[in-house]
């Protein structure tokens, strides 16, 4: 790859990890930028302007130009290596479960955690607390739904480790921090721990 | 394409059609299966076996397997099409903006309208009201990027329709319906108008 990769990140967040794990597992250096997302840093005029107008981290530059939206910075990285299938059925499969990640999973999932780490269950809104049993309801439902689908197979996708596991386990992998209790979705534990096992495999904080 | 495409849908729905118009762009045939939501036809414990453990449409059978999520759908259509650009780069910033319908426009502003035309104001839970406003405003900002964003250019992605325009045309060509004023972003207006007339536009009720 010729042009110089740079992460627009704050670090703790599951969909920048998600981001720095898809780099570690293809061998692809990646620069990292902090913005301290607590501090307003990603709403800035200057960010906004130049390096995504939505606000948000995290983002992959790529050269001069940039790539906002976890899973499709992630999909930049791994495009034409293992991790994205080359039959057209699972590929399109993969990406449901991004889809499926950013609607149904980091909503619930991430979100109760970073009310409950970052922001603190006294500073919620009321429209927030309101929230919380919906959340916390479709957030279960999301384990469920891949502790069923991994009933019967290693990877999301496929026969090998794709996008799809990397995506998913940003935010499962620490959804205890959310107040989820992962001891109920063993397929999901020793889907976790396969993930862990794989060689390229780089911490959260790491 | 050898294997027969079917979708399970409820043809008043955005996702749904996005997949509609996406077949109707590449010239594939699908077959359609109507499931009524507001009847629960998609929370059976035989859809939610068969059809998709998420209980919810759209979902692209392909032969005997099956695709969830609306924009994993259009790309399983889409793929190897000019609707995917080859370029790295683009197909990454077609998949940022997809993603970005899903996560940051479709919960706003489908939602407004689903709220408002099926579900009913009166019908609204006390949590959910506590969120009109917030979608209202993040429906808006949603809007407004889009605006700003084809300020100086045709498409979202590239100098040709792609996958990012079915997308994201589906909800916003009907944001009205959910009380959004489209003639405050009339670069919106214009790329619209851009979609409609291009030559294998099939409408939402056609």
């Amino acid at each position: 790859m010729a042009e110089r990769l740079v992460l627009h990140e704050y670090s703790a967040s599951g969909n920048c990890y998600k981001v720095r794990l898809t780099a570690a597992c293809v061998g692809e250096h990646v620069e990292r930028r902090q913005y301290d997302i607590m501090k307003g840093e990603t709403r800035t005029p200057q960010f906004l302007r130049e390096v995504n107008g939505n606000g948000r981290i995290p983002v992959l530059q790529v050269g001069e130009r940039f790539v906002p939206e976890s899973n499709a910075a992630c999909y930049y990285i791994a495009d034409g290596s293992g991790l994205v299938p080359t039959e057209r059925f699972d590929r399109a499969d993969m990406l449901h479960w991004m889809f499926w990640e950013q609607y149904n999973h980091e909503p619930n999932i991430a979100t109760l955690r970073f009310w409950k780490d970052w922001i603190g269950h006294d500073n919620l809104s009321e429209a927030q607390r309101l929230q919380i049993p919906l959340k916390r309801e479709a957030g279960e439902a999301a384990l469920k739904l891949m502790n069923d689908h991994l009933q019967a197979r290693d990877w999301i996708v496929g026969t090998t480790m794709s996008l799809a596991d990397i995506c998913l386990f940003a935010y499962t992998h620490v959804a205890e921090e959310g107040g989820f209790e992962l001891s109920k979705y063993p397929r999901v534990q020793a889907w976790i721990e396969r993930v862990k096992g794989q060689p390229h495999y780089n911490p959260m904080n790491g």
